[in-house]
C-alpha cells in the first residue's frame, strides 16, 4: 500500500501509454484528469492485490470509445463517477475498491479519478497487461467472469445498465450505445471479488506503468538511451526505426481504425514498416513479413524523446522507434489466442511469439 | 372493471390492428401470445383509468422493433415479463398495473401477457390512441413524463436498463440496442402514477379495439358492409379502394420502411394511391395530392373481409380499402405536431386535418 500523489502521475501516464500499445487513451488528458481529482480530494491509496480482502467488491473504471474522438470531446471527470455510482446502486452493495480494465494513458489514470472522488483504494492491476480495443478482451473473460452488470454514462447525462449472456454481447451492446453517445462513454464494469482479482487480473501494472515512465524520464535526464532503457525493462526488441510516411485513420463503428507506414533509417534504411491498428496496434509488418502481432505488445516511441505515441496522435514526419515485447503468458494459451489473437482481428495467419519472430 | 378472456382476444387483436394504422405489430401473433398466457394463468382484469388509485405504479409493456422481423422471430412471451421484472427490481417498488404504450395488433395484446403472468390488472388505455414508430411519440412525452427508467430484454437473455435526459435519447439508445438484439426487443417503460395515467394517456383504447373488432366481425357475420361499419365507428372517411400494384419495403435502422402503391377500382378507377410507411402508415397521397397524414390514422382494410392489413403483410394483388380518421386532439396541438407531424418524418408540408382534406 502506498499513496499516489499529483506529481507521480506524469511518470504513470507516460509509462501506461507504453503498455497501451498505441491505444488506451491519451496520456496527457488522462494525467490532467487524475491530477485534478487528486488536487481536489488528496492522494490515492494504491494497494497490491494481495492486500485486498477476498470478499472485497472491486469494479473497473474506464473510458470506452474511439481515441480519435476522446481528444476532441474531453471528459469532465464526473461521468465516470456517475457510471460508478449507478453500478453501485444497481448492485445494492458498497463497492470497496476500483481498478483498471486496461493499461493505457487514459485507462490507467481514469481509475485514479474514481478512487479520489469516491475515497476508495485503487488496486494495482489491470485486466490485460496492455490495452485491447474490445470489452471482452480481458483475462477475467478467459476465467468465465462476467463483464456485466455494467454501467455506461455520457457527458450529457444519459446512463445505461447492461446485463448480458456473455462478454461478447456486452461489447456489442455497449459499443452501439457508445457510438450513439458520441463515440465515447465512461464505464464501470467487471464487478469481482478480491479473490477473483488476485487470480484473474494482471497484477502490479499500475506500478509497472509508473516505473516505465520513470525509466524513460531518468534515462532522458541523464542523457542515456531512454529507448534502450524501456526496451530492456519490457524485455522487448527494437523492430524498427524510421520516419512516418503515411497515416490512414478513420473513426468507424466506434473505433479508430487504420495503419501507419514508416520508412527506415540507420540499420533499417531501405526497409518499410506498416503498423495496422484498431485503437491499439494489432500487427507490425516489415518488408512484407509479420514481425509482431497481437497479443504481443507493439509500442511506437518518439525516437528523440522516447515518449510513447498513440494511434490518434501519430502524424506524417514523426521519427519513430518501434519496440515489440511479450504479452502476459495467459494470452498465449489457445483460449487467449481465440479471444485476442490475429485471427480474431481478421488476419489469416497464426500467432507466433515476438521472441520467435525476432530471434 | 371486467375480465378479459381467451375468446375476447380475437376481436381485440383485430380492432387494435385497425388503430395500429399498419403497424403496432402483427395481430395474429399478438392474439396467440395473449391467449396462451390467459389459458395458463386465467382471465385478465381490465380496469378503467378512473378505477386506478392516484398513487398506483403503472408501467407499459410492449414490443419494440421492425414488424418485418417480428413475424420471423416470434417472441416466446417470457422476455416481456423479464423486462417488466427487471424494471420492477430497478425501481425497487412493486408495479401495481401494466398498460399499453400504443394501440396495435401486438402492442395492445402484449400487455395481457404481462398482466396474466404477473397477476396484476391491466389499465384500459394506451399512450397514443394509435401506433407510432418511435418511443418518444406518446402523449405522456407532451406532458413531460420520462420514458425512463426503461428495461429492454431479448430472447437470448440480454437485458438493458436505460436512464436518459429526454425521451428522444431513449429512442436513440433503445433503437440501437434493439437492432443489435436482432431488430426486436421486449420493453417495459414510462413508469407513471395512477394520476398521470388519467391525465396523460388515451383512455379506453383497449376496449375501443375490442369494440372495433366486434363491429367488423358482426357486420361480416350479418353480411353487412363491415368497412362502412368500422369507418362509421371511427368517424372516418373512405379515401380509396383499389388493388396493390407494388410494395417497396426494407428493414432499415430497426424500422420497416417503404411504400405501397394501389390502383383504384369503382369510384376510384383511374386513380392511384401511394401510402408511405415507417412501421406505421405516415402519408397517403392520391393522384399526387396528400389526402391524409400523421398524426391522423391511415387504415388499410382488406376490401372483402375488412381485416386490417399491416405494413409487413401487404402484398401485390391485395384488394384494399383505405380509411382515414382523426387522431387524438392532443396530437393536433403545436407540441403534438412537433413530435409526430409530417415535418418530423421529413415531409415538406404542414399537417392538415383529415376532415379538411376530405370534406
Amino acid at each position: 500500500m502506498r499513496l499516489v500523489r499529483e506529481e507521480d502521475l506524469d511518470d504513470l501516464a507516460r509509462g501506461a501509454a507504453v503498455l497501451g500499445t498505441g491505444g488506451g487513451g491519451n496520456p496527457y488528458i488522462g494525467k490532467l484528469l487524475a491530477q485534478q481529482a487528486i488536487r481536489e480530494r488528496g492522494p490515492v491509496t494504491l494497494v497490491a492485490a494481495e492486500e485486498v480482502p477476498d470478499d472485497a467488491l472491486v469494479v473497473q473504471s474506464a473510458m470506452m470509445g474511439a481515441p480519435t474522438v476522446m481528444v476532441e470531446k474531453l471528459p469532465a471527470g464526473d461521468e465516470v463517477v456517475r457510471a460508478f455510482e449507478m453500478l453501485q446502486s444497481y448492485l445494492g452493495r458498497r463497492i470497496t475498491h476500483t481498478t483498471s480494465g486496461e493499461a493505457g494513458g487514459l485507462n490507467s489514470t481514469i481509475p485514479f479519478v474514481v478512487a479520489a472522488r469516491m475515497g476508495i483504494p485503487l488496486v494495482d492491476a489491470d485486466g490485460m497487461g496492455r490495452a485491447f480495443p474490445e470489452l471482452q478482451m480481458l483475462i477475467p473473460t478467459l476465467d468465465g467472469i462476467s463483464c456485466t452488470p455494467m454501467a455506461l454514462a455520457d457527458e450529457k447525462g444519459n446512463t445505461l445498465i447492461l446485463n448480458t449472456i456473455d462478454n461478447h454481447w456486452t461489447e456489442r451492446l455497449a459499443r452501439s450505445a457508445t457510438v450513439d453517445m458520441g463515440c465515447t462513454a465512461m464505464i464501470a464494469l467487471y464487478a469481482m471479488t478480491g479473490r477473483q482479482v488476485k487470480e484473474s487480473m494482471v497484477l502490479g501494472t499500475l506500478s509497472l506503468g509508473q516505473e516505465l515512465g520513470r525509466v524513460i524520464r531518468e534515462a532522458r535526464d541523464a542523457h542515456r538511451d531512454a529507448i534502450a532503457a524501456v526496451t530492456e525493462r519490457l524485455r522487448g526488441r527494437r523492430i524498427f526505426k524510421g520516419r512516418v510516411t503515411g497515416v490512414r485513420r478513420r473513426t468507424e463503428a466506434g473505433f479508430a481504425r487504420g495503419s501507419t507506414e514508416l520508412e527506415g533509417v540507420e540499420e533499417f534504411a531501405g526497409s518499410r514498416l506498416v503498423v495496422q491498428f484498431q485503437n491499439e496496434h494489432l500487427v507490425a509488418i516489415r518488408d512484407g513479413r509479420v514481425v509482431a502481432s497481437v497479443p504481443d505488445l507493439i509500442v511506437l516511441l518518439d525516437s528523440e524523446s522516447a515518449e510513447p505515441v498513440t494511434t490518434e496522435e501519430i502524424r506524417y514526419g514523426f521519427r519513430i522507434t518501434a519496440v515489440a515485447a511479450h504479452c502476459d503468458p495467459r494470452w498465449r494459451t489457445p483460449g487467449g489466442l481465440a479471444l485476442v489473437g490475429p485471427r480474431y482481428f481478421g488476419y489469416d495467419f497464426d500467432y507466433r511469439p515476438v521472441e520467435e519472430l525476432n530471434p
